[in-house]
C-alpha cells in the first residue's frame, strides 16, 4: 500500500489523459470522476480504471475529441448523443443541461445514448443536490447477471441513485447497483480465501455458491432475487430502450469487446424542489427525518444508524485529508502508464 | 376457499361502500382496486382490506365524500391534496391529472399527500401503460420495516413501480415492496409451522430469526440490506418530504392508529415516450428485450424465464375465467360486514 494526495493523483490521471489527446476539458472531468470514486471508497469505479480507458482510446473504443450533442430539446425532456466520449464526460455534460432546464421549467428529464461506463452515479447526484435539486441518475452497464431463473449474465448491474438536499453538511445520496453485493467484495473473500455467504452468486452452471472462485467464474445475483432482476431491467429500459442506446447484450463489455463501442444508455432525472415545496423547509424536514433515524435503537454491534451517502462522505473526507491508498499492484500499473507516456508519478 | 366471480365480487365491495357513504364513483374504484389486488395475487392488498377501509371510514379517519384537490399545477410538476380520501380515489385522481399533463407536456411529476393506503401499485401503472406512458409510481406507508442497523419498524415497505408498454399482451410492470418479502409469506409460513429463511426477518429484540411466529413478532427486513432501506427512505422523501405528507413515523398504521388520518403520499411520474423515441418502435424493442430474455438459459427448474408483471398478468387472466379463491375465514367475514349492511354476498 502506499498513500497518494487526492489533488495529486487527479492531476495525474489527467495527464495521462492529456497525453492519450483529450481535450483538457474531458481529461479534466474523467480524472476527477475516477478520484471522487477512490475518496469515497468506490475502488472498483476508481483510477483502476485507467488502463482499460486508455486502452479504449488506443483502440478506437472511445472518442476523447467527440462533441456531446443534445439531439432533441424540449425544455422538459431531451436526447443526448455521447458520440462515444467519456462516459463522465458525457455524464457531466448531460447533467449541465438537464439542472439548467430542470430550473427553469421545474423538471427535466434526459435519456443518453451512445456512452460509455460513466463510474459512479453519485458524482453526477452530488453535484445536483448541491445545486439544490432533487435527483435521480440511472444507468445501464454490460451484461454480467443473471436475470432471475437465469444461468449466465443478461443484465449488468445497472446502477440507481437518488439524492436530495437536507440541512446538514452531508446531503443523501442513495448510490447502489442492483447486484447484492459489488463483485470486488467476491474478489477480496477469493483473495482471503473466504467463503461467500449463500445467495451473493452462482457458479458458472447457475448454482448457488458459497466459493468464492467458482462464483467469479459464475456469476454476481441480483438483490432480492426476482426484485433486482426486474429493477435492472426497468433501469435498462429506462436508459437503453428509451434513448436508443444499447440494452441487454447491446450494451457491450468493455474488457471483452474492441469491435464496438460499449453503446451504454443513461437516464437523468431532476427535480426544482421548490415547485413542491419551499426548499428550506424540505430541507428542515430531511434534517429531522435524519435526527428521527438517528434516535432509533441500534441493532447488537451497530455504533450508529447512518443513512445512504454517509459512508462515503465520511471516507471522502478522512482521504480528502490523508491522501488514498492504492494497493501496490496498482501503483506499478499506473506508474507505468505514466512512464509509457511521460507522465510523472507524483512524489 | 370459495371461489367468487370477479364481477360479482366488485359489485359487493362497491355495495360495502356504498352504505358506508361513498359516492358512486370513490366506491367503485376502491372495490376495483382491491379486487385487481386479488386477480393478480397480491392478496394482502385486496378485499382483505374492506374491513379495516370500512372501520376507517366509520371512524372518521378516512373521508369518503371529501373532494381531491390539484393544489399546484404549473403543467408539468403539480401537487395533490388527498383531502384524506381513499388511497386508490386519490390515486386514480392523480393518475388522471399526471397522464393528461404528460401528454400534453412531455412529462409530468405529481407529489400526492393526506392520502391513505392506495394498496397494489400496479392498478395506476397498467393504466398509464395501457394509455402508451412509461410510468414511475411510489407511496410511503407506515412502519413496519427496521432502517439498516436498527432494531425496530422505522420505515414502510414503501412500494416503487416501473411500466412500460410493450409490443406483446403483458406489459412490463415492476412493482415490488421494498422488503425483502412481504409479511403476507412469513404469516403462510407461521401458518404452516415452517422455518423461514435468514435473512427475511428479525425477532422483536432486532436479532435474525428463521422461527416465523418470532418473525411476526419482530419486524420484516428490506431487501439487500442498506439497499432496501435507503431506497425506502428515497421514496419516503419522495412521497412525504416533498409532497407534505407524513414520512418516518409521520405516517400513521391504518389499524392502530386511530387518532390521526394516516397522512400517506405518493409520487407519480409519467413520460409521454414519443419525446424520446417512437412510441412504436420504443414497443418493438421492448418485444425483443423480452425475445432476449426468454431465449436465454435456466437455471434447474426453471421452466420459463418471465419479466415483471407476467406472472401477475397470467393470474389475472386466470382468475377473471375461474373466479378468485377466498379462504373461508375471509368469506366469513366478507358475508358479515355485507350483513351488517343489508349488501347481499353474491349467489
Ligand atoms: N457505471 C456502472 O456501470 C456501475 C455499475 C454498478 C455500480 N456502479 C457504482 O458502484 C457503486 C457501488 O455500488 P454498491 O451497490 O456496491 O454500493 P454499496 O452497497 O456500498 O452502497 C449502496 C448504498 O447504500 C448506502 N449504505 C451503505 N452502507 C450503509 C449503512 N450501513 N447504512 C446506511 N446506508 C448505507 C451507501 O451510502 C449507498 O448509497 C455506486 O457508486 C454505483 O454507481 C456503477
Ligand atoms: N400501498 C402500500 O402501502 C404497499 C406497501 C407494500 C407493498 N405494496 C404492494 O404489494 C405488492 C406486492 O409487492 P411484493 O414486493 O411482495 O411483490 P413480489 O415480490 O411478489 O413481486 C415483485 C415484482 O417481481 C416480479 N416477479 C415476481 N416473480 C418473478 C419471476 N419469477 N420472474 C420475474 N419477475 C418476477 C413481479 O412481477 C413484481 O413486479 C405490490 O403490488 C405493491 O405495490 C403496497
Amino acid at each position: 500500500m502506499s498513500t497518494v494526495d487526492a489533488e495529486a493523483l487527479t492531476a495525474f490521471c489527467r495527464d495521462l489523459f492529456l497525453a492519450a489527446d483529450a481535450p483538457a476539458e474531458v481529461a479534466a472531468v474523467v480524472a476527477e470522476s475516477l478520484v471522487y470514486a477512490d475518496l469515497r471508497g468506490i475502488e472498483s469505479h476508481g483510477v483502476v480504471r485507467c488502463e482499460i480507458y486508455l486502452e479504449r482510446i488506443a483502440k478506437g473504443m472511445v472518442e476523447p475529441r467527440a462533441p456531446v450533442v443534445l439531439t432533441k430539446d424540449e425544455g422538459v425532456t431531451g436526447l443526448v448523443d455521447g458520440g462515444n466520449q467519456f462516459g463522465a464526460y458525457v455524464g457531466v455534460k448531460a447533467l449541465q443541461a438537464v439542472t439548467e432546464r430542470a430550473k427553469r421549467h421545474g423538471i427535466c428529464a434526459l435519456g443518453v445514448c451512445h456512452s460509455n461506463h460513466f463510474g459512479t452515479a453519485a458524482y453526477y447526484v452530488e453535484r445536483a443536490v448541491r445545486d439544490g435539486l432533487a435527483m435521480m441518475v440511472m444507468s445501464n452497464a454490460s451484461q454480467t447477471m443473471p436475470a432471475a431463473g437465469g444461468v449466465r449474465p443478461f443484465l449488468g448491474t445497472n446502477p440507481l441513485a437518488f439524492g436530495f438536499p437536507g440541512d446538514r453538511e452531508v446531503p443523501f445520496i442513495l448510490d447502489m447497483a442492483t447486484s447484492l453485493v459489488a463483485r470486488g467484495k467476491i474478489i477480496m473473500a477469493a483473495k482471503r480465501g473466504e467463503d461467500i455467504p449463500l445467495g451473493w452468486a452462482v457458479d458458472k452452471e447457475g448454482r448457488p455458491t458459497t466459493d468464492a472462485q467458482a462464483a467469479l467464474d459464475g456469476a454476481v445475483l441480483p438483490m432480492g432475487g426476482a426484485k433486482g432482476s426486474g429493477l435492472s431491467m426497468a433501469i435498462d429500459i429506462m436508459s437503453g430502450v428509451l434513448t436508443g442506446a444499447g440494452f441487454g447484450p447491446g450494451v457491450r463489455n468493455m474488457y471483452l469487446d474492441w469491435q464496438n463501442p460499449q453503446n451504454v444508455g443513461h437516464f437523468f432525472l431532476a427535480i426544482d424542489i421548490a415547485r413542491f415545496v419551499e426548499l428550506d423547509l424540505f430541507k428542515r424536514r430531511i434534517g429531522s427525518f435524519i435526527d428521527q433515524l438517528k434516535a432509533e435503537p441500534r441493532a447488537p454491534g451497530v455504533e450508529e444508524l447512518l443513512y445512504a451517502g454517509e459512508v462515503e462522505h465520511r471516507l471522502q473526507t478522512k482521504r480528502q485529508r490523508e491522501g488514498i491508498q492504492l494497493a501496490d499492484k496498482l501503483t506499478a500499473d499506473l506508474k507505468r502508464l505514466g512512464e509509457e507516456r511521460g507522465v510523472a508519478w507524483p512524489a
